[in-house]
């Protein structure tokens, strides 16, 4: 609880006198004013996290936290649990869907057994396993409420040896058959909103098993009755341990002034976790792509953040934060390289 | 007339059998089946495209077209008509946006010099000036006939001459100050669509402004009556000679099998004319972003396009197709690079 505490103490305000700098210097630059959109969005928020006009975002790194739920055993995925060491070796021999991607942009991959419900023999994955995936939490709570804590500080401290090795952006991702579930469940008990259109098909139920899947987390909810007002609580009732982890992650590059890109509903669930235990976090996340998992689009409206990428994606582990990625390297250099209307010899607007 | 007329008759029906190959490919790939979204579908567009399973997308250009426009003196425009030969030479000296972006994603950037109204004397530019500036089309066409199919097969030309020397993935930009005003025009003649949503600020004119471009669009069409049938006639009356050429661009591609990336409004005005004057070449074109110029989102429409970035850009040159550029790469390393279940020794999805 100390580390959790003092991340959450460190989180401070965007640097407004760097923003505006950059706000500035966005203007002068051989374009019609604003034209450049997000990305020049991008640049300034950048700016006012790191402080500098032109930040650097050439050290990457997309962290997968790997996790099991218990939930599973109400039959609420269309994958078996099996799938969820099996997808951490395919991480770790570059064969998923986040390794290609992560290639493609230029970020390390960094996989963390948080709870994976098997052990995970592999010196390439990060081990930080809290507890041997959540308890059914149709049945009884997730996890306690120390392990609630001790699974978001799993996040702190990855984000904080990443930042100490030289890391200058993060980007969420998840690995974990059934937390489209937990993510659901998080999402309501954090909201208070009803369920009507943000429980979606997860890896890929029928529309009957999304009915029992609805059924189960309203269920649950209404059993634990979590606080609201209470992150930790709403964790540890209805949560998951790679989503505690990712909102410790979040939490974690905040306090170091370091951007992190958000990637999808699981993802989303943990930054929103982030952004109720320090609203002030918030600012320092970048939205990705929206999810086809209808709850996304909820989140997002939460923590005030707007996406950039639609490609119909729902598959997580990362792949919509690190595409984002590219495009908020593409922002630091349209700010750093671009010639500026006097450089250039352009001629402004009229009038 | 001639090499229009045999590129229009060398476009034929994307390949069924390597997009069925594509499509089974991917349901193989550790990844719920669809959940990567318009990745997938960008795979096996392209796979009908080029006929291969696993398509190259590494030696990427984009083609920027410049032309100037005589409408500008009915002050349509916040930046005056010296700012497109000063841009030109920002392209060349590599300052621009375009540049900054086509360098991140790797492609080369080939400027065209189609209707400039003053002389380009730079042998970076490529020089192929059909007329130096449209005339004013709120008095009179602006251009013949015949130069508007010259400014089309100059499209044809540099797309044949890139892929000739190895381009396979190609992307439009434009440049020319007052060609939102002839690409609205553009439009509004071909589809018959209302006016009202489809004319927008450009480079940034004020809001009375808006109301006198869209008055100038109106009354040009009204005067001209060109006729929707024949997008050669439309082009010739209210078109621009960069918008011809970024129309034969495309068609250009489409005949020789190489998919090409498509920008915002005028380079969507381009490939409208390209849609029309062959309905197949629209499987050849990919959409890229959806821009603030409101009809931007008209034209896809029109040519049931999906764009997959919402980064709220409207500055042209090319700057979003780019972008785009690097998901249709990521597409390809998807489909190339990525374990199989069975490769990975993970389990598929059960029932």
């Amino acid at each position: 609880m100390d580390l959790l505490n003092k991340t959450l103490n460190n989180i401070n305000q965007l640097c407004d006198a760097a923003m505006a700098k950059a706000r500035e210097r966005q203007d002068q630059l051989t374009k019609p004013a604003g034209s450049l959109g997000i990305l020049e969005e991008i640049s300034i928020k950048l700016a006012g996290i790191t402080g500098k006009v032109i930040s650097d975002v050439d050290k990457k790194a997309v962290v997968v936290m790997a996790g099991d739920h218990g939930v599973v055993d109400e039959g609420v995925s269309a994958f078996p649990r099996e799938v969820t060491p099996q997808m951490v070796a395919n991480f770790v021999n570059g064969g998923a869907a986040i390794n290609v991607l992560s290639r493609h942009v230029g970020a390390d991959v960094i996989v963390v057994d948080v709870g994976v419900a098997v052990p995970i023999d592999d010196a390439s994955v990060v081990s930080r396993k809290v507890k041997s995936g959540t308890a059914n939490f149709a049945k009884e709570q997730a996890m306690t409420r120390e392990e609630a804590v001790k699974a978001i500080e799993v996040g702190i401290e990855v984000a904080n040896e990443l930042i100490d090795n030289g890391a200058n952006l993060l980007a969420t991702g998840d690995m974990g058959i059934g937390n489209t579930t937990s993510s659901s469940a998080i999402l309501l008990a954090l909201t208070g909103r009803p369920v009507d259109g943000l429980v979606g098909i997860g890896t890929g139920i029928g529309n009957g098993d999304l009915d029992h899947k609805r059924k189960v987390i309203t269920d649950a909810i209404s059993f634990h009755n979590p606080d609201r007002n209470d992150p930790i609580d709403v964790v540890a009732k209805v949560g998951g341990l790679e989503i505690a982890a990712l909102g410790g992650l979040v939490l974690g590059a905040a306090a170091r002034r370091v951007p992190v890109v958000i990637d999808g509903f699981i993802s989303g669930a943990g930054a929103l976790i982030a952004g109720c235990l320090s609203p002030l976090s918030k600012d320092y996340m970048i939205a990705s792509h929206v999810s086809v998992e209808p709850g996304h689009r909820a989140i997002l409206d939460e923590l005030g953040l707007k996406p950039m990428l639609y490609m119909d994606m729902r598959l997580g582990e990362g792949t919509g934060a690190v595409l984002a990625m590219g495009m908020v390297e593409a922002a630091t250099k349209v700010i750093k390289e671009m010639a500026t209307f006097a450089e250039a010899g352009v001629s402004e607007k009229e009038g």
